[in-house]
């Protein structure tokens, strides 16, 4: 059976020991979902973007989350993120938003919690400009989708984007 | 139909003016869930609590995230808290770790974010610290369980915890 | 002659004590400018709001700092602000940006800080936008309009907003 | 004409991928000014070094400002500063303080952002220190001076330093 | 035996729930010692203001730091505070920097850990400004010496002021 | 003599230019103590990891100190650390808890106030978490162990543990 990696022998939590691992360009690319009642996704979809928009509210979280993803998650390194996207698109079919967040650095370790943290954040951030419409949305299906670079190499989510 | 209150005539983004809303004690619940696949389930639910505590560290970096919610969430107010919980535990039926949050404040706006993020930031420090066992996790359900006080008194979500 | 409040007698940088003052609610408005180059100006007096939104990230970027304003300014005390707006507007004839942020806080001494923070970090924002249009624009004119509460009352600028 | 580029094709803010461009050694050289009324310029020109040194505060806040430029500018990669220096100093015949920032960094994007900071935050603090003896200053023409460094090389403003 | 506040009777770390302790005046004061070895002694003890001045630095330096407490230190509860004050002086006698931090906050719990972070800031960061001369400063006798207010009343350290 | 590294021939305090220096792997050790009077002595002794582990959230305070360790001190270089350790231990010789904090990245500075901060964040961690118990805790003997790398190259603390 495997082993924490984020603690020692003795069970100390650890920030892992990266300097021996490569330094390479990294990609990570996660989603999320928020869950849209009827109040909220009648003002969502009709909305007129000049009356605000609040997907690119959402979105700017979303990257400025990510960029504080190692002062938010106690064992993560300090990465400089050279590309964060995030992009906040109403799904009609599901009657929810989609997040996707891509994140890329070129550092000896992964960028995945980089690319769920934005995903995380716009999500949070996106709930707040909506919960005096209804506070029953939902976050959910928040995960990696894709993550490529380092030893482990690439990485693929067994299911397609659930739509 | 109902418009946003996070941003103004004109559509620009606004912190909402709680100046004359009146200070009262307000407390929000806030759940979620992270699904572990097999390698993630049998390390945790085997887990020797002396080889490392995955559970407390998690609800630490909950706890820390929950005071950050203003620093996150663009258009929230900053909000002392008086009090903060993050439990953390296995549950066995739906092989999933269950986090739940709980916030408390007296002050003229709610803290639903404040638990939505406690929340969310201990899913993703749960999900860092197992990544290495199996990237297939998935963050889903976080919402808002209940919360009171203030004008718009309480709200309890619909269903029941979902297990 | 007057002299410094932020220092004591020996010369030590203090957090000046405001335990005795009364809390009343103040407010604070400030305002700014950018200066836009032809380059700059052409793009954004013409913008497709479809195409991006910077006043809006501005507005945004503005509404965080003023929240970070006692972080950012060492002898700043730390003031839950309940109210933040920050308007950014094209001034055609000025051929410059207009940024105006009032801020208000029930608190014990005053928001004068926050006001001209949120208006120096929109600015800021706007510049790091726009400046591969054109490196030459100039921030100018941040300055105090109004303040009101506390002991020393209403305060107003000498001159208009300046066009 | 140009467009922005820290918006994509739909309009949804990004941070730059700048995965692609070179590591180089980046400068820039920002200026700003804060203007002193009367009550202001007599304490700050005859201060006693030992009393307080409101510049070196001020020096010392834009140096700290500068360090935290992505976490306050949206859409700012995060770079690690080489150098760093602001300079505050009394200029008579404007009456006025000058405020001068210089940052160097080895990085794939330029360091323009961070001696603005540097310069902004400087001001805002000066500005708070001197507040208490007249809220009628004003901060005026921050703007870069100089960069050199990266694929666009050199830029110099047009004007040589205001006084 | 007593037992840890800061967990509950499953072991849990929570942020103590202060939502009916009173709001009232609460002090700290906080020292705490940085041993000088002859190479830095002799140049502090020397040191000519105007060539820059460690102590007014380290002040400010602690200053920013007690404020920042709650981000600091896991289960500590956000407080705005009333009053900071951080001095540093030379002792000779002891050949060692001196720090003593006061804060002050009206609110539900002390302000112990406010200035005590306040000293340990101011020390760690003189040893920073000085550690190019001799790297064998020690930090020491880091201690509360006196709180007020609260349920628990005056609190003093049993010993006087180490000299 | 010598002079201060951290502030120019005029007095104004100055982040280090390190542009010139080499990037070499730079690794710091640091050790502090935490006194524990009987009250605190026995808690911790006697204490049932079930029940809440102490150690544990202030390693984990010390690792998230030393990521924020160049927004505490302000004349600190940001540098993103491969590799952080903080091991707490009860010293029953001494009566005191032990912290250990060693710190690795691969820069063109030292990390000695990384390993320092490191430290300093997990003695006032648990300091915080044992108060209630007993507030006549000391943090002593903060210092330097050992550094590597860089033009000055080893560096090891005259005397041995202290204990």
């Amino acid at each position: 059976m495997q082993e924490y990696t984020h603690f020692d022998n003795d069970g100390h939590p650890i920030l892992v020991d990266i300097s021996n691992k490569n330094i390479t360009s990294r990609t990570a690319i996660a989603e999320g979902w928020v869950s849209l009642p009827c109040s909220v996704y009648d003002v969502v979809s009709t909305g007129n973007v000049k009356k605000g928009n609040p997907f690119s509210i959402a979105e700017l979280a979303g990257i400025m989350g990510a960029k504080q993803t190692s002062s938010l998650i106690p064992l993560c390194h300090t990465i400089n993120l050279v590309n964060i996207k995030v992009k906040c698109s109403l799904n009609t079919e599901r009657r929810a938003l989609h997040i996707v967040c891509e994140a890329t650095a070129s550092y000896s370790t992964g960028v995945e919690m980089e690319a769920l943290t934005g995903v995380s954040i716009a999500a949070l951030c996106f709930y707040d400009m909506c919960k005096a419409l209804d506070k029953g949305m939902v976050i959910s299906d928040i995960r990696l989708l894709k993550k490529s670079g380092g030893k482990s190499g690439e990485w693929t989510a067994e299911k397609e984007y659930i739509k």
